[in-house]
């Protein structure tokens, strides 16, 4: 039997949204535990995208979106990684939305109740992504929400990764897909809201586990007041 | 730094309640990831007890209370173990009701947000537990809960052992404690309902980590459909 894949997830969702925006665990301790995935980094100020055991930042300065490559040394308050290996393989030779895709991808599917990994590079007719802005701690997550820098590109080609989640783990991470673009150039990135794909290829990848981490030296999230189906109905609104 | 302690948990009980009762996992593999813990037994057959590394069966068989233990081979279709070790040990020298010692517990612990291991070993002046009867896996958990039988043992000497869940992991596991029971004497025990501790040692353990596994080749699993809304009330109501 092949070693077992475990989704690395370090802190929850949850508890991102309620404002525990400061980071404790480094970039160089997340790559150990896998090549693909999604997070944000210190005080959320932007998007983390992990491809191929790289990690990169998307964020809107200025007005501007823009890609950045991480240092090792940097925090995260939260990011879920994975060593993803493609179990299920397939072209996507036409035009689709990200729903109609979505919908395709789930077909394969053995069962929507365990984590996956989701991989799709191609070209995009366009790619609508929004990117968290750098937040003090005591800001709300529901005035955060509220202005995000939206971006569209048309015509990009690049890299879909994120998670699947079910159903049963929604607050501690988000139900379904939580999907971060980067662009093949790296100008480009962020988190997915809606795109229409052209061509490219998908992969699935299994998760055996659940790997979930806390920030057990942290005050701030030991001494954390959750109201935990706000936090739900947040994470849903805002994913 | 010592090692970090994984909470072991081997499926959900939302979706043991949701009617997957068939065993899956081998009491011997369990017993590799802790030495106390909780859970049931394939076809829900009572409730499964992990007492410095051993496993107990405590069931109700003809209108009795009995506890046996379990052999390797048996297999569990949800479970929780840790390789439990006190961080906060306490003499509880007065009586008390079990929700008055549930906040005594509470008031030692750094923050709600983090999973623990409990242990409390005592006299009892009494102690209400019930058993999950053996059930085929098309009967509904609702319907099984309304006959699970229920005794009172006055006077009894024995141990607490179970785990204290982070409200957000509700559904998952049931938020706050999931306690079951065991006489000294190994002829009683049960999932705690309330009990009246006369004295005794209480134990705090902490988790770092969780560590969940799922049933990845149960085609019953993979492919239920499980109302996440009604399982989280369902688990709320039972437990």
């Amino acid at each position: 039997m092949a070693e077992a894949i475990k989704l690395f997830q370090y802190n929850t969702l949850g508890a991102l949204m309620a404002g525990l925006y400061g980071g404790s665990l480094t970039i160089g301790e997340l790559l150990e535990h896998g090549d693909l995935g999604i997070g944000t980094l210190d005080s959320i100020d932007g998007e983390l995208i992990i491809l191929d055991g790289k990690a990169y930042q998307a964020k809107g300065s200025d007005g501007k979106p823009e890609v950045v490559e991480v240092s090792n040394d940097v925090k995260v308050p939260y990011a879920a990684v994975v060593p993803h290996q493609a179990e299920v393989i397939f072209r996507q030779r036409f035009e689709m939305s990200d729903k109609e895709l979505e919908e395709r991808i789930e077909s394969y599917y053995d069962g929507v109740n365990l984590f996956r990994s989701i991989k799709i590079k191609g070209s995009f007719k366009n790619m609508h992504v929004r990117m968290i802005p750098r937040s003090a701690p005591d800001t709300k997550f529901a005035d955060v929400a509220t202005r995000q820098p939206e971006y569209t590109m048309e015509n990009v080609s690049g890299t879909i990764v994120g998670i699947w989640t079910p159903e049963m783990f929604h607050g501690v991470s988000v139900a379904g897909y939580h999907l971060h673009f980067i662009s093949d150039d790296h100008t480009f990135g962020g988190h997915v809201m809606d795109f229409i794909i052209e061509e490219g290829l998908v992969e699935v990848g299994p998760v055996d586990q659940l790997d979930q981490r806390f920030p057990v030296q942290d005050r701030q999230y030991l001494f954390a007041k959750f109201n935990v189906d706000e936090m739900r109905e947040d994470i849903t609104k805002s994913e």
